[in-house]
């Protein structure tokens, strides 16, 4: 059958789409034991926080994705929402697979609390009376599907339509439905992957298994527990009307009638489908018609931190557009068909040989998977889509059973049995959460400040939006405030004037006098020419040159034991290059911190140490850079919160001054700067000194701060001594947009949490 | 002599100098009267005010200058306080001499209210009693004067002295002092300037003179009755011990403690030494020592708007350089001696023969007068200062009396009457005053913006400062309400993000279009590529492209009849040239306004017109620029509200398009534009239509700025009929910093307070 519903719309239009995940997670004590304990409070109200929540155990996690246009985005956020929940456990761990953990008897599990919400709970108590509280803690993945409005758009103007656009867009959605049904089988066999369960799940399932390993038990050629009877399924089959919304509406209604459903919620088909307002009901959907359907066919992948892999949603993407497309046989039994193929397949889809009935005739599942796969990879190749790889791979598990995640679990189970093998794959990706904590997928191309403010406010349950993307500017939301945050510290809180005295180190510096805070006495020029007039005074007294409103270090030279005239002139001019102003000022001894203060506190300290390396006696320079590079919070382009030690002509020149070079064996025990310059950006470390700061300079940041009017400020501070309260100091320079990074993940020291700091001044907390 | 006590220092060196000025002026009617008016409200408290308070009478300003460290400054200061005070009179002048306009009878002339005050009004009556209310309303101009702190240090350095600084300092002072009083009357032939006195002035002075034209008296022959007995002075001579400061406080304390003086305020001498402190008593200036002296000579100079000119300020300079200088006679006598010189030189110096007394031998007033000028000539060439031209000017006037300010004076008064010549001139200064109102000098190389909000805050009597004057950095500070304020408009009151948000103009819209308000609908782009993929949209339709972040219109291509493909991509790259982003929006059809709001609301609106001529059927082009480029308010370089018409190739072009050159006449009453752009840069038009704007629109402003959170905002709004208030409209632009000027001082329209709003919103009013 050739294709033509997408033929000539480009990639970018037939791929327009919404989507939104949800995925729920059992949490389990390292001895992979339902958890008991509550909700962890940092997520704050469960019921208001949009993405993360309880499904119905109080221990079962529910991460819930805003809708994206990308798969891949879907599932960064998916991931990124696992990160948050993973970390924010304590000595506990998100179960990953669809099937339960260790579970205690049913009346031991604990029902979601919702705190003057008695009607959930009370919904909650009737589905486990109904449904038996084990089955109830089944998890798995939905996906809340619906094609942009653009590309419906499109398909109405191309396939020119007698009927209104509205009446489009449901028979797509309902072919769609169909479809998805009389194919739901393929889908179960290509991802399913919970074909083991544990012997303290439902004695009459377990009673139709073998223990395949202790503890653990299977038939040995299931696919997927969850999507067979022993998994969660309405008490009787239910057909339904799908032949237009009315009818759909209508045919659930009298199953209502019935009392087989309490109400529409109590629906567990494979796709529901939905309309666009919040309240799953039949009159709203009526009411606003169709607007996305709901997928809930997908078993956790218990390889995959999330649970669900980008080429999978890719895949399940290419098969909904071939739902749209693919003409229907005119097989009238198909529901009750597509029941029982997808019940078999489910069950005993691992078993090449097994017989599956398709419009009434029999045919092997290998068979017509493979019809199915063909089709899609011509479809793939006919509008040009990028998904032959993920088709390939499943074409080769069509064909080989073993390849699927089930066979591979249950060989998995074999071996280390049922709570080794699943723990095993919670803690490694408890531990891939942890190392990539400080990122926020899908936005790992924003600023680092930013992703750690947005992933600290999706953690406590404040809705964000991306206002401009390459600009870092965001909104967070929690009820009627609204804050508007640039570059995660330019927020609502700082006054535009300070921010432009700040910026103005000349009026900083009036202003922090007045407040009688040491600052450097200097001088400020306006040209080269006056400069040098005045320079004799300078001359030999230590020193540091710099550009009047710069903030990133450029221009900047540092005389530490003075210099002469022509150096001076020199770095005048460098400094020139930078601004139309530029200050002299003597150099202060001693080292020189960032007190990061926020609102009335000074929350971080941070000393900045140049690139160096600790020697063990036997690796050379280059070695032990190689070593301290593989630290994960060190990348390239910031993107990490620290940089990789980078060997240039510089450090070489410096090492030279030593009589080193970057084969040198450093001894043991001995540290070796590699560079003057203790930037960040250039491999030196972060040390987080917070809390060995006497409280006087921590005060006297605060002072700083305030003097300027500033909420947010980064004071930088040279100390002489630090253990002693009454040293001298000098404040440097006042920063508006200091980094966060850099104190939420130091090299060395505690981590603080300084996007709760600012989540607080905003009042979001 | 050859002078060398400032020899080998720089000219720069030399002037090191602290200046602050005080003038005195009498409120009249438009005839001449004594204004029996309170001081006008808009000064606000004059116990209080720094700058504009009152002396004696209610109707006596007095203009206060800060301390300024260049002669130049604090003449335009003062210049600048004169506009200040009289442009707020109602229908009233500010009298331009020394001697009183036509004073009521002594008990109607209003003595100056301090509300709760008791002893300050007190204290006025004491010295009604004592020396009469019509002397008390003779006004002049007081010199407060010091020696820069580096300059005295310089000179102690120089001469090696024994003893310490202070005393250096004490006895520098002392015989500036002394040689002050002896050359005093040297001053007074020099600047006198108050040879005319009227009709009912006081009966005893009037009955010396004759009636030179009706109500004017005069001797003919006198330079300054203000310094003569006729004038202000203490009641018996006062001789007091200069020699040094505790002896000077003694030899004053003895005449309080004999009851010729009621304290030390009541010393009229020329010169009175002063310490540092607010409060002038005898206590304080023996604690602190002597910071400045306080010269008293200078009569009003009726011919200069601000009553003193800066070559005069700057031979008074150098004439007190030269009494710092000067060796001194050993005459003993010489302090009654002085006083005898100085009576003679004020009542009969313009008699070139008049003899006077040098250390008890006779002189006559040109001899002596030549010695001094030559002096000082001999010392301007030595010291290399630049003030030969004032001091030529000067040796003119030893040699003719009739170049004498008092000589020109009685003169003008001879013909037209002392009434009518001093309105004149209280008239002349008047315009002038109105002719620069938008000025703020000595600031005229800041922005005007800055300067309008500075005149405005001196007006109210709120304390500035300059804290970064490249910058337009200000303080303006009222009790403990200390306001930084960047460019007039960049305040503490609007948030940094409110600003971030303005300044990003797609971020603009998505809140602005959330809270219903209209704004074009575009589409933004980040490179050239893609926008020229989806340029086929726009292609012929009504269009703006324009980069997303610039404020200054650079970048901005305007399509009002749509175009084509290639017109498109070259305005897109133009537009790219600006910023790496960039925006096409449906060009909106009508006029372009600028509302201004602060705070809650529009305080004004403006319609910008391309530069234009109205013809009268006779002039050409060219000359009808010339005639609209005469109006003050345009000037070249941002100096001025409006820019000159200037005739350049575009213009040429424009015109040509029209069949039209700059020798063409335009018809009578016709109005021709002369450029397609609305800048006012470009010499175009403001028209302050806020009187006109229906409310819908200033509500539908102020809207727009509390959905970014702003409180000043300059709205650039597209209204398609002004007539309608439900007219279709369109916000184009947010401003965060709206210039004030063009509100301030438009074209047509009446002029808006701008500042005061500004002021209103800091909460300094």
């Amino acid at each position: 059958m050739p294709f033509n519903l997408f033929s000539t719309l480009s990639n970018k239009q037939i791929l327009d789409v919404n989507i939104g995940l949800e995925r729920e997670g059992l949490r389990v004590t390292s001895e992979g034991t339902l958890s008991l304990t509550p909700h962890p409070a940092v997520f704050g109200d469960k019921k208001e926080h949009p993405y993360i929540t309880t499904d119905f155990s109080e221990s079962q996690i529910e991460l819930i994705t805003p809708v994206f246009h990308t798969t891949n985005d879907a599932v960064d956020f998916l991931d990124s929402l696992y990160n948050i929940a993973a970390l924010e456990l304590d000595n506990e761990f998100i179960w990953p697979q669809s099937m339960p953990a260790i579970t205690p008897e049913v009346e031991d599990i604990p029902i979601a609390i919702f705190p003057n919400q008695e009607k959930d709970e009370q919904y909650r108590e009737y589905l486990r009376n109904k449904y038996g509280g084990k089955k109830q803690l089944i998890s798995g993945i939905h996906i809340n599907f619906s094609l942009g409005d653009a590309l419906i758009q499109t398909l109405y103007t191309k396939t020119n339509q007698q009927k209104s656009y509205q009446a489009f867009k449901h028979d797509l959605y309902l072919k769609l439905t169909r479809n998805y049904l009389r194919y739901q089988w393929f889908l179960v066999y290509t991802l399913g992957a919970s074909n083991t369960i544990h012997t303290t799940y439902e004695k009459k399932c377990v009673d139709t298994m073998e223990e395949i390993s202790p503890e653990t038990y299977s038939n040995n050629k299931a696919i997927s527990y969850r999507n067979s009877l022993c998994g969660y399924q309405n008490k009787e089959f239910i057909e339904l009307d799908y032949s237009s919304l009315e009818n759909y509406v209508d045919s659930i209604t009298a199953y209502i009638n019935h009392g087989v459903l309490k109400d529409i919620r109590e629906l567990y088909t494979q796709v529901r489908l939905k309309g666009k307002g919040p309240v799953y009901s039949t009159e709203d959907l009526l009411q606003d018609g169709i607007e996305y359907v709901e997928l809930r066919t997908i078993d956790i992948n218990p390889f995959v931190k999330s649970g669900l892999s980008v080429a999978d949603l890719n895949f399940i993407h290419l098969f909904l557009l071939y739902c749209i497309e693919k003409e229907e046989p005119p097989y009238e039994k198909w529901q009750l068909e597509s029941e029982r193929n997808i019940q078999k397949a489910a069950v005993e889809g691992q078993n090449g040989q097994l017989m599956l009935q398709q419009n009434g005739a029999e045919v092997s599942i290998r068979s017509w998977g493979n019809e199915i796969i063909q089709d899609l990879l011509k479809m793939n190749e006919q509008y040009e889509l990028p998904f032959k790889e993920v088709l390939k791979a499943k074409e080769d598990i069509i064909h080989n059973p073993e390849k699927t995640y089930a066979y591979k679990l249950g060989q998995l189970c074999k071996e280390k049995g049922y709570i080794e093998a699943h723990m095993e794959l919670a803690k490694k990706h408890r531990d891939a959460a942890f190392r990539e904590r400080f990122l926020f997928k899908p936005y790992t191309d924003m600023e680092l400040s930013t992703q750690i403010l947005l992933k600290e406010s999706v953690k406590r349950g404040i809705s964000f939006g991306i206002m401009d993307r390459k600009e870092n500017f965001i909104e967070l939301i929690k009820g009627s405030n609204v804050q508007y945050v640039k570059q995660a510290t330019k927020t609502s809180k700082d006054q535009y004037v300070a921010v432009l005295i700040m910026e103005n180190k000349s009026v900083t510096k009036q202003i922090l006098k007045r407040n009688g805070l040491q600052t450097p006495e200097g001088e400020e020029f306006f040209d080269l020419a006056s400069a040098k007039e005045s320079i004799h005074h300078w001359v030999n007294r230590p020193l540091v040159i710099k550009p009047k409103s710069t903030n990133f270090g450029l221009g900047i030279s540092i005389f530490p034991k003075g210099a002469g005239k022509e150096s001076l002139i020199q770095a005048l001019n460098i400094a020139f290059r930078e601004d139309s102003a530029v200050l002299i000022e003597p150099f202060i001894k001693g080292k020189e911190y960032r007190f990061l203060v926020i609102g009335d506190e000074t929350v971080a300290v941070l000393h900045r140490v140049p690139a160096n390396v600790t020697g063990d006696g036997i690796s050379t320079i280059q070695q032990l850079i190689d070593q301290k590079n593989e630290n994960p919070l060190r990348g390239r382009g910031y993107k990490t919160p620290l940089e990789k030690i980078q060997i240039d002509e510089n450090m070489k020149l410096f090492l030279e001054q030593q009589n080193l070079t970057i084969d040198s064996v450093i001894p043991k025990g001995e540290e070796q700067y590699l560079r003057e310059n203790s930037n960040i950006s250039t491999g030196g470390d972060s040390v987080d000194v917070t809390d060995m700061v006497p409280i006087s300079f921590k005060k006297i940041a605060v002072e700083a701060s305030k003097s300027v009017g500033a909420n947010i400020c980064g004071v930088d501070m040279i100390v002489e001594d630090l253990t002693d309260d009454h040293s001298p100091y000098s404040i440097i320079e006042l920063n508006f947009n200091p980094a966060i990074h850099i104190h939420s993940y130091p090299y060395e020291g505690k981590e603080r949490n300084i996007a709760y700091n600012i989540l607080q001044l905003l009042e979001l907390d």
